[in-house]
């Protein structure tokens, strides 16, 4: 009656490490494996964050492997004593840990690519439970599989916690992993990248559009640099979940209009550089309150230097002066913060570059004000190839990081949008 | 023999919801209660994530209740039919729920003040398991109190997941219980950054001298721009827990010599901010491949502009020449990512902005290489006052992302290793 893809497939994510229990550090790993494994159509019912308490570590495991059919083991692969999660999966399996030469092999030449001698500590990351499969580092921890339990059991994967390497092992040991075990079926997520909208906004105007479509979820994320709003969509295979979700994406991207920056792997900064890149345009930065922020984002995307020419931090009234070349004058007159101040540094980076166009900023960005400006003061300004210089400005609500943030995305969208015009 | 602080007292924190299962949502309530647990000297040993199933709920509850002494449980207290933590927790108590007629009169209050009716679901909130006591609503769900298990059993206490509707109940009905259960207590958490040096080299280094000393302990945290040194220490108050951990923080700070930046608050940022500040002196920066990102990471520390004067992003070759005015024959005979071309950016950037310091970057951050050069292959140049330039250069690992940012790390570890000798 029933295809490969109906047999139930449960999956836990465990992530071990104190700092995790003391509240020094959120479990990002969690959300980002649940997303990564609901997109493959895996169900996750459980996050369990345990500290680097063996017994307390093998009852969890125990625990969660009643519960699922794969447990991602995230933390506790380091070299320290307080790294247990190689010791505790051995106990939960009732076996011992077993020394891997080639493990040991491989990391004293990673050691040694970086000019340095590996500690005799890392040895032991070189032990696994015996019958484990290793999965090779990619930072300085290997990962490992292993079967825990007769028959259809629970397969165990443990990778370290930080992060990239932790993405990096799941996409070479999990991902060919999953198909395997769950038979086929996808469930996609779109992302929906949204600037220049509030969150209730954004809301007031999805919320009537959507009727609730059988195997579709649709949720917020507010982030400081943009609202994303992800699409889940169910299918047996990629291509139909793809094509369920199309109309869908379309109807939220004409509903919100000019809103939408682009759809998944296409945020702000990677629509901004494709649309100069297009266009054959240049960009430089004249940054004050975001301090470079703006320059680092862009930079973030590979081969951003096709369009990014390079930008000014002219964080100082004396830098402004020194670097671009503004009368102090003018900056007497208007204030450091200021219409005229952003329109001049714009003009005065476009032609310091000789670059098509040129952002620049300036603002409050707390905690205290400035010139008898308030906190969130802010003008954003971009110069246009023939000269022209459109500037704009309001009060940017939130803390120093988010004023930083929500600055650099106005000004980006800005280009965005003129670019888009174009 | 023993007081009531030395009573082992364990809590978990339940957090239910699918979307922190689908990924689109991080569990920042288990970090928020643990920091605030942790405060008040309560050892937090698990977080569970769980979605809307009734039966899971309460095998979680049941395995979590044999666990700990103190559950606290966020989330799924809502008025729709798959708000179900009402249910779970009768269910895995052996109890019915049972309606509070004040708790509906209460609530049909609130709707009124906010000038709206409240719908017939909300009743649903009104009916909480036989035994528990209400914790009144802040926003529209009221919280409750519950003991499971015979003799001293396992405290749980059910509250919303709406992050300030969960910190207002926590303050106002956990806190008071918790003096009650624990006889008092703290424990803090000491932070000890940690620039220049390997995991597994601070781990060699470290972990001989700490002989596990009675309630402390100490774990690492690997982040792409420094290590985290995490020494937690329990005490009857905070006052004691402080002259506990003076002297393990001396020592391990001593062991590890200059490599320590900074305790607690003083990361590397603001470590290297107000050494400036005290000697008196300015920085610039010239950086290309961090783009902006060093001068960024400073400008997040308020009053960064006391020492900060400015920097250039210089991208492209073209911009090193326009901005920098570095000779295109040095760029084509040494390359753009260079030591003499570094040592350049360096002097050029120190005189375009009068600065004391100036700190330059160059490197190729991938994914691919650049002018013959592998990736991760960096050069960072400290220009002193007196004119004098240092330049050191060594291959960074990891992708695109910890190349920029370990490059910014070792950089502004250079400048405060100069200040500090100086």
């Amino acid at each position: 009656m029933s295809g490969p893809s109906t047999i139930p497939f449960r999956a836990a994510v465990l992530s071990v490490g104190s700092e995790l229990l003391l509240g020094d550090l959120t479990d990002t790993n969690a959300t980002w494996l649940s997303r990564r494994l609901t997109e493959h159509g895996v169900e996750v019912v459980h996050h369990l964050a345990v500290g680097d308490d063996v017994d307390r570590l093998v009852r969890s495991v125990r625990w969660l492997a009643a519960e699922v059919e794969l447990l991602i083991v995230g933390g506790g692969l380091g070299p320290t004593s307080d790294d247990r999660t190689r010791e505790a999966l051995a106990a939960a399996a009732g076996r011992d840990l077993v020394h891997h030469p080639e493990l040991e092999e491989d990391l004293v030449a990673r050691f040694a690519a970086m000019g340095r001698r590996m500690a005799p500590q890392n040895v032991r990351q070189t032990f696994l439970p015996e019958g484990a499969h290793p999965i090779p580092a990619v930072g300085t921890a290997p990962g490992f599989r292993l079967e825990l339990g007769e028959g259809r059991g629970t397969q165990v994967v443990a990778m370290p916690g930080v992060p990239w390497e932790l993405h990096a092992q799941f996409e070479d040991a999990v991902v060919p992993l999953l198909a395997e075990l769950t038979g086929g079926g996808v469930t996609i997520t779109r992302v929906l990248h949204v600037a220049g909208r509030g969150e209730s906004d954004v809301a007031e105007v999805v919320e009537p559009l959507l009727d609730q479509e059988e195997g579709t979820v649709l949720s917020f994320l507010a982030r400081s640099s943009e609202i994303q709003l992800r699409l889940t969509v169910g299918a047996p295979d990629r291509e139909t979940a793809l094509a369920r979700s199309e109309p869908i994406v379309e109807r939220l991207t004409s509903a919100l209009g000019g809103a939408v920056v682009g759809v998944d792997d296409d945020d702000l900064e990677t629509v901004v550089l494709r649309l100069l890149r297009a266009r054959g345009r240049t960009l430089a930065t004249a940054e004050s309150a975001t301090a470079g922020d703006i320059a680092a984002r862009l930079a973030r995307v590979p081969g951003a230097s096709d369009a990014l020419v390079g930008g000014v931090v002219v964080y100082t009234a004396g830098a402004k002066q020194d670097v671009l070349g503004l009368p102090a004058s003018l900056l007497e007159a208007e204030g450091t913060v200021s219409e005229a101040t952003t329109r001049a540094l714009a003009a005065a980076a476009q032609q310091r570059f000789h670059s098509d166009h040129a952002l620049a900023v300036t603002g409050v960005a707390g905690p205290t004000g400035v010139e008898g400006l308030a906190v969130g003061t802010a003008y954003w300004a971009l110069a246009h190839p023939d000269g022209e210089v459109e500037v704009h400005g309001r009060r940017i609500p939130g803390d120093r990081q988010q004023v930083i943030a929500r600055l650099g995305s106005a000004a980006l969208d800005l280009l965005r949008l003129r670019l888009t015009d174009a």
